[in-house]
């Protein structure tokens, strides 16, 4: 029997301009780790949470890697005490799926060190609960990616399906990451209750090009469906500089760019190393000029996903 | 030099369920045939009409098939007359593309008999003229199948952007033509301006889903995606015992049911001939207590698109 199990989640971009809700891919090298004990007493609690710098609370029901841990307990009917380390790497409320990173890690740790066997949405619908703390919505779009690597699309929620978008040509992405917090919550109070429906057409007919695009490895296609007419226009503002960073990414040679998740992440796709890392040097000196603290990052696809550590 | 040339559109399921005015497919069979033929005199007129009991106007810009034939002489500069047929194989106003077919075949004769060696998507664009007639709307999604053949997504139509949608396995269809006269006109004044964020995500992942399922050949996945949040709430009730026929094409083991264009045709994805064979059997039974004269179709999917035929 297991007395311990650490896993890793990775780091990912969620809506990826015309999916709000339903599209995702995971990142590679970033991620945050999770340590799931079990202990003689009864209870589960957080005992360690680093690198956030204290902000994030030990209340298990108010931290995301609480409730995955709870949830995965529950079905597997253990009732003994458990003991959680949370290890953050990515940045919180930086738009690249920090939350569900941390979900994913403690339903996959969870599942490990009680040899709890349960699939891979099971898994995910454990890892809601955790992203429920961090968004009043339901919504798996940075969860799926995370758990399953790749892009991925979630077509429903209820019940949950998952279907993996695999491309046959390697892509990259590019990052900025501006230090503004913009908490997912308070983002989604920026969205419309309703779309028009031209605009619906248009955002579906981008969605449904975007899979085509990439599940036959067609660059231009992914480029021409990477837009968004729901979640952009709304959330822009929050970002200083963001359709000059935009408009510098694509000037590079960027297949498109938009909001990573709720924002302030910007990424864009491309189609190559060398023109991500031209892409990232652009949007940085477009950004520039905010005199806002930024980082940039230029990661190829991660498609592995989430996985036991030890 | 040819003095004429002549057509044939095929007939064509629009909207496939989640993908209002993006997603269509062709039939196999059915559809309606153009002759154009140079002519000494200036001018574009329709001579013939055949097949619709004259109930289409011979004037060129009320009829589908006239604008199409202007565009494609302006565009290659042709400054004498033509003459116009049109014969009409598909019922008008039942939602099986009839006003796609007779523009599609237009475009396509007048290409041939001009030799004016335009692109499918530049032929798209002269039919589009004549899909405005029957239509307030600008849309494609029958035009572009009857065009291609196959499955089609128009990820957009500003400008034109046509993806060829390849499923690995055969599929069928199964309709049901009740003979009630619904204009698409009339059809689209039902339809809700604007659309709440939680069925436009629905719907994004469903007609992503849709694609997804096709490229793989994933029926299951193809069959989850077949519902649609925007169009069928709205229109349903104008096809006496809709929701009767569509649970008998589910139980009979039809992938997805759903309106086809803006009805009154119903359509069933199906498996294979045989399930398809039953799946109209049982959508006619449901049916017949309306006393409403109608007619099934089986047919699998053409994947050939418009041809010119002499």
């Amino acid at each position: 029997m297991k007395t311990e199990a650490t896993a890793f989640a990775p780091a990912s971009v969620s809506n990826v301009a015309c999916g709000f809700d339903i599209m995702g891919f995971a990142l590679e090298g970033a991620g945050d780790r999770v340590t799931v004990r079990r202990t003689s007493g009864g209870g589960i609690r957080i005992t360690i949470i680093t690198g956030c710098e204290g902000t994030l609370p030990k209340d298990v029901a108010s931290n995301t890697a609480g409730p995955p841990v709870q949830e995965v307990a529950r079905r597997c009917g253990y009732k003994h005490g458990l003991e959680i380390e949370v290890h953050k790497a990515l940045p919180i409320g930086s738009g690249i799926g920090s939350s569900a990173a941390s979900a994913v890690a403690a339903a996959v740790a969870t599942n490990a060190v009680l040899d709890a066997g349960l699939s891979r949405t099971e898994l995910l619908e454990c890892a809601i609960e955790g992203e429920k703390v961090a968004s009043a919505a339901i919504h798996a779009d940075n969860l799926a990616p995370s758990l399953w690597g790749g892009f991925t699309l979630v077509r429903g929620i209820h019940p949950v399906d998952v279907v993996p978008i695999v491309c046959p040509r390697p892509l990259w992405c590019a990052l900025i990451l501006p230090s503004i917090l913009i908490e997912t919550k308070e983002s989604r109070k920026l969205l419309p209750c309703t779309v028009a429906l031209a605009d619906v057409i248009v955002q579906t007919g981008n969605a449904a090009g975007l899979v085509a695009g990439l599940m036959s490895g067609d660059f231009g296609l992914i480029g021409r469906s990477l837009h968004d007419r729901i979640a952009e226009p709304a959330r822009m503002h929050m970002i200083p500089r963001y359709l000059a960073t935009k408009e510098a990414a694509l000037s590079s040679g960027a297949l498109g760019c938009n909001i990573s998740g709720s924002g302030p992440a910007v990424f864009a796709l491309c189609a190559s190393a060398e023109i991500a890392h031209r892409v990232a040097g652009s949007m940085g000196e477009a950004f520039r000029p905010t005199g806002i603290r930024h980082t940039t990052l230029v990661s190829c696809i991660n498609t592995s996903g989430a996985r036991v550590l030890a």
